[in-house]
């Protein structure tokens, strides 16, 4: 847990993605800014009159060995979620008529539509392609087993097996490794970050979306501890990303439509649609997707937006049942959910009485604190890889060692199984594996082992009590849980949301067999699926710390309500004792990455800092109209980097200081300078073009960088009037607004930049998202994160 | 439709609320709203360089003859959900320590945990008193009637049934018309509007509360065509209002906890949960309840929030069904759902499939147009009732007469009524009348009339597929339709779900029988039950328009998610077609009330209005240090019945212009009035104690009115420091800002009043909710309210 020195992140490839303008980091006052926050200190420190004894005591406090958890990277851009209202934009808003907003608001529900049914499509496709592939395989493999079990020589079945699932996953290893490695893991922590307005470059790309969908089916085919769930969830939102702008910049295709979307705002708004989709058709639940998507990502709720978010979700599950149906010779029979699915608990069958509530909220506990055990072993683990499995083909050779023992450990735990149940007439379970067993009967290890771990899930569900017996269940539940920890971060395309309800589902069935055993004669306890449902819930809750959205996944997957009670209850439980060890998976995985994340409130004892401690000062100010070659240099300036700066007004001749008049964004400057568009050009050539809105929407979301644009020693010369280009009404606060207050507003209206005045409306400071995500609530009260280039 | 005179309003007792101080008038600069706008635009002609010709003429048209609905009430106070932080509240929070806050997170889940509770044993209370109540009703009534069945005089059997009927629904009538207005209706439509920021008086006091639970068992006992959900809601909210204080000032009993809680950022939250817990507790419905919250009242979603409120729903679903399953005899079965039971739709009989889905949007679309025609109607009667029935005495005979209307009918309807259906082995009717039927039959008219709404909803969900015929059907839903539609805005309190299910299941059912009479063979046409369920979404949608909440609530009532897809279905159809015609019926009745209730978002027509056109001005400003007698002449001054007053900072000796320094409210200045916080006191006793936080809480939420406070005449002359009790950083937007941006800013942050500025930090202008309010979307593009004492 020392300082980590080199480090495989989201942002890696800084190099590459500099290049492409993306990656060019951050925020205006960002760099050193311990040291410039000092002299912003010094230069006001005549109202510096609230600076408590408590926080001096703070700020003495030795620092500790900078871990990297307490790193919060500079490399992340933001969003930019507040409407630039410059004049452009206003003018077209005043000129729009009410048709044509509803016109809008209709493609606004139109690009909904498609996204829900693409997203439905991908689904599909990974669903039909993973059943028929892992069929193909377990049939290969089980036929071959059948063979050796006869003749002897069970190991060259093993290796079969292993070599097969090795290949499959090297495959998917590959793709993710080499070519976008952005695509590893499910995403969920990405989409989160996005929606929360840090740019995580490359997230929401075409290219992404290709590697994510190949390489969840390479994961899930080749045999290891992981889900289809997640990954539908990023494709979801590539698919949102990706329709509602209109145009594909990796295929170079412009549609032409759509560009009024083409900004921050209104592209995270169908990113939360595309997240919604993607939960809905990966677990059937409309409901919950839309709860996914405003729980993880939304900060303001609007009713119009949330009922886009729906639509798109219903036509997601819509589109899901529709193609499924036709795949199972069904077509029409709409009812079935989605891709994973828990299979029907009969009410009959679910009843639950008042004792059993204690009961529940024990397995609760269980699972917050097996959830908080895997969690922590697996931050080691990432702290691990991060040091030392870095090198994309390490990472591939990993991923390949980890399907071999998976595969291997599988195998022999089915070997040394000896609990053979009966082959029912009706017999469920697809490939049942005879191996030693009396002939009729098969090896019930097998079932939980040998099978996509969906299927399995559902058999410990649904399969009859007496089919597993308790040490089964026990050696399964430790290894998975083993397995999956170790599957989960790897360089391939895998969600955990099945591994955890797997490992749940086994334990909670346990838990049912122990109560049947030790209660003799009641028949309430003789139903272990019961039990293993809400061990799945216990453990899902302990490992990812959703609540409310989970509550309705589960309820929606398991098509019946009766069960909600108990799984709020389960799911509390487990998030309390979990949070009470560490935190959730997600966050842990944000946090390791250095992201300045906003979470829903400032730090409860952060109200003694003022927006003056917090706020990046000196901010570098641009003049209404400015000289060309002062706004060259300073976007040059490599050793700043800045992306917003608040335009002043100086009354020329006056000594008063300059009084704040607007903000204008890096990239807006960029796009002028790329025009050119120079108070002297515009007299000399009259019939230049003005600049539209249009040719910001060109350019978005990929602004060049401003090495790439040539600027003539002439044309530094020129003067360029900012009025037309710049947000004249930038939110501001004065200095003495406590954090709390600063937060709040940064938050709720989404923002990037935050201009601090003082009381004559000059500007004395900028507050950005890592200003506010620096601070937060420690073992030992509020901490101060650390700002590196990492 | 004219200009409405006098009306009956939730606000009707001004006089009354006046002295208590609740109903003092409205927002800085409210009054002569046009007036005073014309000066502030005189004054601030300099800057008028964007009044475009669009404007100009909007101005100009001659104004329509005033619609009551056109208006915006002057009369309704806002709440103020932004924290009032000034010196005392941010040393307060600097003195407290991790600890606290914990305590403090930990006392809020303790407050919803008891609102849950106390919302789940009054929806048990009232569940169970209506039961015996009406079980009693019933049978005397079902004896009388068999008895004249056999020897004739059926006139007798309905003067008793109207009598009883008329009587039970007097006394509802009488409490609510005579002790306790705003409980009348479901108030769905208050709470709605205190959760938009309203202050509607006296809706969240204990009094309102009782007369609410009395009222609605009297109207449900009364055999009026409403249900009891709807005021669940309401009661839930008045737990919440009441438990989170701490204290009860109708009791005059203050416990001392709690006192953290005693402002209207932390009140408004538990009214959320409170309402949440209603619904729960309403419909069985615990992620319901948190939408429906959501969907109508919350702007900023904070995830600990939403697992508060959703806590509270849990509790009050299983304090709900706990005490039910003791009641039935049950106890410890804890899988029944809430209040309204729409019973189990097993699995096997609920499947749907593709080319059914074209039904059930024709299914929403004839719901929707049938709530328009609902909604319509019920506008026409609510102005008529504003009009000529305002006297409480008037309004208790139309309620009787209603009562006795809804007997006759009923009865002449099953008296005329031929369809007699077998009484199965295990009838399900639990008042089966055999009438004028052969021995072992009953009557099926009667099934649906002679029953409490609820049981009757749920038998037409489930009973045998030919247990109504068609022309029994039709029948009941034209007599139910109009009926429901008289009884809603009777002065009863009664909700308007349940008949709106029950309407919408008759002609669904109906439907059903009819598909199933035109298609022979189909045995999947063969369920009524189903066709009733989903013509009951989609009255009910068409009616109150809610999507995402209501599809979650009939979801969990049904408690199957498979009619998820269905019923999202059906009623965003509902909505669609419903929209174009009429709004939702609060929303027609909060337009009616001509409250200030801001929408999602701002008019998207609006971009041209900037903050100087909206907002009110001039401002009255209060020095930093101002004269005692200033400050009473200014409070007292019914002319401008001011509630927020910026304060201002002025140079001494300096020709400079005040600076905006701090915002402070009419409530605060009470205070400090009432308190004599004089800064010569102060010097002369330096014993005095210092005015705390406590004070301003210990005189929450009802702040004397200025004229109960004595400031004799040497007081008058002297000082009052407001530093200290200011909030020193108010929010602030420069002239320029567009509309769509001020609603943003003042949405998202719950604010109540927003300074604006000009660039050197002078206030020119103060934007207040009627200030955003007045500004709506009707057929003609962007129209203006008009403000008005009524």
């Amino acid at each position: 847990m020392a300082n980590i020195t080199k480090k495989v992140s989201w942002s890696s490839r800084a190099d590459e993605s500099g290049a492409t303008g993306e990656g060019t980091p951050l925020l205006n006052g960002s760099e050193q800014p311990r040291h410039s926050r000092q002299i912003g200190r010094l230069s006001t420190v005549d109202l510096e009159e609230e600076i408590t004894s408590e926080e001096d005591s703070l700020r003495g406090r030795p620092k500790e060995i900078p871990h990297n958890e307490k790193l919060l990277s500079l490399k992340f851009e933001s969003l930019d979620y507040d409407n630039i209202e410059n004049q452009l934009f206003l003018e077209e808003e005043r000129r729009m008529s009410y048709m044509g907003f509803r016109c809008l608001e209709i493609s606004r529900w139109v690009v909904c539509g498609l996204i829900g049914f693409l997203t439905g499509l991908i689904a599909c496709f990974i669903d039909i392609v993973v059943e028929e592939l892992a069929g193909f395989k377990y049939q290969v493999v089980k036929e071959n087993i059948e063979k050796f079990t006869e003749v002897g020589g069970l190991s060259i079945s093993l290796i079969l097996w292993a070599v097969l699932n090795s290949a499959i996953v090297m495959v998917g290893a590959i793709i993710v490794a080499f070519f976008e490695p952005i695509a590893a893991g499910s995403g969920i922590p990405q989409i989160k970050c996005y929606l929360n307005g840090v740019k995580i470059p490359r997230v929401v790309r075409l290219k992404t979306l290709v590697v994510k969908v190949c390489g969840v089916i390479c994961s899930v085919v080749g045999g290891l501890a992981v889900g289809k769930e997640g990954p539908m969830i990023h494709s979801g939102a590539v698919v949102a990303a990706g329709v509602s702008q209109g145009r594909s910049t990796s295929l170079k295709r412009d549609f032409k439509i759509f560009e009024y979307f083409r900004r921050d705002t209104e592209k995270r708004d169908f990113v939360s649609a595309g997240a919604a989709a993607g939960v809905s058709a990966a677990f059937g639940a409309p409901v919950g997707g839309v709860l996914f998507s405003l729980e993880e990502g939304a900060s303001f709720w609007n009713q119009m937006l949330t009922w886009r978010i729906f639509f798109a979700s219903m036509i997601s599950t819509f589109t899901l049942n529709f193609f499924l149906s036709i795949y199972h010779n069904k077509t029409g029979d709409l009812s079935s959910p989605g891709l994973i699915n828990f299979g029907r608990f009969e009410s009959d069958s679910v009843a639950y009485n008042l004792y059993e509530i204690p009961l529940f909220i024990a397995m609760g506990a269980i699972g917050g604190l097996l959830g908080a055990l895997f969690n922590v072993l697996n931050y080691w683990l990432t702290i691990f890889r991060i040091r030392y499995v870095h090198r994309p083909c390490l990472q591939v050779m990993e991923a390949m060692l980890v399907a071999a023992v998976t595969a291997t450990v599988s195998f022999t735990m089915i070997y040394f199984s000896n609990d053979c149940q009966p082959l029912g007439p009706e017999h469920t379970e697809e490939y049942p594996l005879q191996l030693f067993c009396a002939d009729g009967e098969y090896n019930s290890m097998a079932t939980a082992f040998f099978n996509t771990p969906e299927r399995s899930v559902r058999s410990l569900f649904h399969n009859q009590p007496d089919t597993y017996n308790p040490l089964t269940l026990g050696l399964f539940t430790l290894t998975y849980f083993f397995l999956a920890c170790w599957t989960y971060g790897l360089a391939v395309s895998a969600g955990v949301f099945i591994p955890s309800l797997l490992i749940g589902a086994a334990w909670g069935r346990l838990f049912g067999r122990l109560l049947a055993a030790i209660t003799s004669s009641g028949s309430i306890w003789a139903d272990p699926g019961k039990y293993a449902l809400i061990g799945a819930a216990a453990q899902l809750g302990g490992i990812v710390r959703m609540t409310l959205s989970l509550t309705v996944i589960m309820v929606e997957a398991t098509g019946n309500v009766t069960y909600g009670l108990p799984i709020m209850l389960v799911l509390m439980t487990a998030k309390i004792v979990g949070d009470y060890f560490v935190e959730g998976l997600y966050d842990i995985h944000i946090k390791l990455q250095s992201v300045p994340f906003l979470h829903w409130e400032a730090p409860a004892t952060s109200h003694w800092l003022t927006a003056r401690e917090v706020m990046s000062s000196p901010v570098t100010c641009l003049n209404r109209i400015e000289k060309v070659g002062t706004i060259v240099d300073t976007l040059s300036n490599t050793s700043t980097n800045h992306n917003g700066f608040p335009v002043v007004v100086q009354v020329t001749g006056s000594d008063e200081p300059a009084k704040l008049c607007g903000l204008i964004l890096r990239s807006q400057l960029i796009v002028l300078l790329k025009h050119k568009v120079f108070v002297e050009l515009a007299r000399s050539r009259l019939t230049q073009r003005k600049l539209q809105l249009k040719d910001f929407r060109d350019a978005y979301p990929r602004f060049p960088p401003i090495q790439s644009i040539h600027v003539s020693q002439d044309e530094r010369e020129c003067m360029m009037d900012l009025s037309e280009f710049m947000n004249a009404t930038p939110y501001t606060v004065p200095q003495e607004t406590s954090l709390p207050r600063v937060f709040k507003l940064f938050r709720a209206l989404g923002l990037r930049h935050l201009v601090v005045v003082d009381d004559e409306n000059r500007v004395v400071g900028l507050v950005t998202r890592k200003d506010l995500a620096r601070y937060h609530l420690g073992k030992h009260g509020l901490e101060e994160l650390q700002l590196a280039q990492t």
